[in-house]
């Protein structure tokens, strides 16, 4: 079946650093360990874009994310259970994560959630959720046209048929532009749906873990309310959500608001970000893992990730660099290709293009985060 | 540089069936040996589509096919020459064949030649073309505007740049609808130019070997006088071009007419015709190798080659098909997923799945070609 019970999930620190609060630690999954801090790949429909199972794996990603409300369109959840679960329906041997759909689900309602959480949403594909109650969610599936009931019940139902290793409870993703009591009245709700959520969980734990979504948005008394109501109940962990304000300087103040007030004995994860500063800023305040599509979307607009930052292969400086992108990579592109031809696919639009600068940038990514985790275990962070 | 001169060119046949005249041969390149009958993939840009060098060399596919029209535009002749040669540029290490981009130019003259071929073309494009002359063809880029003459000897230029180990003389593409005495004068100038893009050649051979391209549209008795007019040249192999007619009957009445005229000891190629009812007539006619864009194009499309014939993996019989394509295929994507989850991966639009069908694709390919050697070896065919 989709994983094995053998491994009781949980989290070990080795070292917290003597200048901050970052720290390693290894979190024990029923499919093998994921070192922390770590950058987890996105991989929406059951495969990071470009990439096979094999080949993510042998650029040594441990933690893969995946997208509940994709799956559930496309192929569902049935088909993922008849598979033996997702690890099988994609022949991945290593860890995942499942989101609860709610993100993508109030995406619909409230436009672009990347928008909203930055203040530029309205409401613009709100046609096709037609009904937000207490109980969860009705919207419309856009490949058939089919009713589908979101509820904190269906979607952790949902993540137990996808079988990944940590699942998310149902939470509300309120509009960025809320008055502050409807924001409060949201995050009551959230609660109510992630405790419900929990309980669905427990009812069968599977092997599974479930991390709580912290929110309260970028109100600090809120993110306050919203780790006390949720430290207090059984999760594995505590994942950080919601919006995060809109510059950095927001999210870090929510950041550093947020983690002194999260139990230290459990892992942690910040939902969605995984830029490299957003990194830099969140490790010293102990952030265990970050997902973030950026660095394969970035791959597929030109934008290889190095060590002195990224650099855009599209330009015409590469056309005639016959020598890896970086000398001192290790990945598969680098070791085989040097920058022109990687030049040269990208401008004749050669889908061979995409796959070879992914590989590389999630093989950066791996790196990146293992020289943090050396540095921490030396204290220099 | 991008070939070594260690070994020269030179073709060696092991059997010809007591049954037909098929053959199993071996051509020797300055880059490995090519077994014949053979397939030959198409990678226009210096790549098969959606994949890198490394996997196709380890499907075992021997003999590549690049076209020179489209990267004398996109990177150009000198980037690849300062590469040290296409080999270089792509890292690939096996044998390849370029075209002289004629056929390119005359289809932005006349429209595509695949409908020109059929008779279903008409001058759609003509406006790139600018001139076309005894002594060649002028066009514009479209992609800088910039004005390329396209000559036997640019062309030959061009191809000594690239140093593929098989290069093709600069020939016209006459349009299908064309009177009599007019694809007659198109012949003869064709053959003007072969031997001009010969003399170019031989200048400096640089271990490359030349294979003639034999016209004569649908007529016989043109296609007999090219075979007698270019068979007394020095070309080291032969390929077959032009309209072939609008039917698999034409066709193969063409060949059965060309075949016999050409010698016997130098290997041959049928030009952009690789289809698998093509190759079964073509092979006990004698044929060599054959190119063909069909198995990369028909993949990421989601016709899948299979023993029992193509199958469309985007049918929904295939969503819940927990088992390989085709389980005793020992392609990468078949030892490694299921019927179903390349059937999500197409639903989904994800690029994984142009990777891994055209991984088992062009392996197919492989594999016919080697059981059609085997049977030809056994005298089957």
């Amino acid at each position: 079946m989709g994983y094995e019970k053998s491994v009781d999930f949980h989290f070990e620190i080795i070292h917290t650093s003597k200048k901050s609060a970052a720290r390693v630690g290894r979190i024990h999954t029923p499919h093998g360990i994921i070192d922390t801090p770590n950058f987890v790949a996105v991989g929406t429909n059951g495969t990071v874009k470009s990439l096979d199972s094999a080949t993510l794996q042998d650029i040594g990603l441990q933690l893969m994310f995946c997208n509940t409300y994709h799956l559930i369109l496309q192929p569902g959840v049935e088909t993922i259970k008849q598979a033996g679960g997702l690890h099988h329906f994609m022949n991945r041997q290593l860890p995942i994560i499942t989101d609860s759909g709610g993100f993508q689900v109030f995406s619909l309602a409230y436009g672009s959630v990347a928008d909203e959480l930055k203040g530029r949403g309205t409401k613009k594909q709100g046609g096709s959720v037609l009904k937000i109650t207490e109980e969860g969610v009705v919207f419309r599936s856009y490949r058939d046209g089919s009713l589908i009931h979101l509820t904190p019940e269906s979607s952790i139902a949902a993540q137990k048929g996808l079988g990944a290793d940590i699942i998310i409870p149902f939470d509300e993703l309120p509009p960025y532009h809320i008055d502050p009591s409807s924001l409060e009245n949201s995050l009551e709700r959230t609660h109510r749906w992630e405790k419900r959520s929990l309980d669905a969980h427990l009812d069968s734990r599977q092997g599974q873990a479930m991390y709580a979504v912290i929110h309260g948005g970028p109100n600090l008394t809120l993110r306050e309310k919203s780790c006390d109501y949720l430290t207090k109940l059984p999760f594995d962990g505590f994942a950080i959500g919601g919006s995060m304000g809109k510059t950095k300087e927001e999210m870090y103040a929510i950041l550093s608001h947020t983690l002194p007030r999260l139990p230290k004995e459990k892992p942690n994860h910040l939902l969605g970000i995984g830029d490299l500063s957003s990194i830099a800023r969140g490790i010293p305040l102990g952030i265990d893992t970050f997902d973030s599509s950026y660095p394969t979307r970035a791959a597929r607009h030109a934008i290889i990730l190095t060590e002195a930052g990224p650099l855009n292969i599209s330009k015409s400086i590469y056309a005639n660099q016959f020598a890896p992108i970086d000398p001192s990579c290790t990945c598969f592109t680098c070791r085989t290709f040097h920058a022109a031809y990687l030049h040269h696919l990208f401008k004749a639009k050669e889908l061979t293009f995409m796959t070879l600068a992914t590989i590389h940038n999630i093989h950066f990514m791996v790196e990146f985060m293992n020289a943090y985790r050396h540095h921490i275990l030396q204290d220099l962070i």
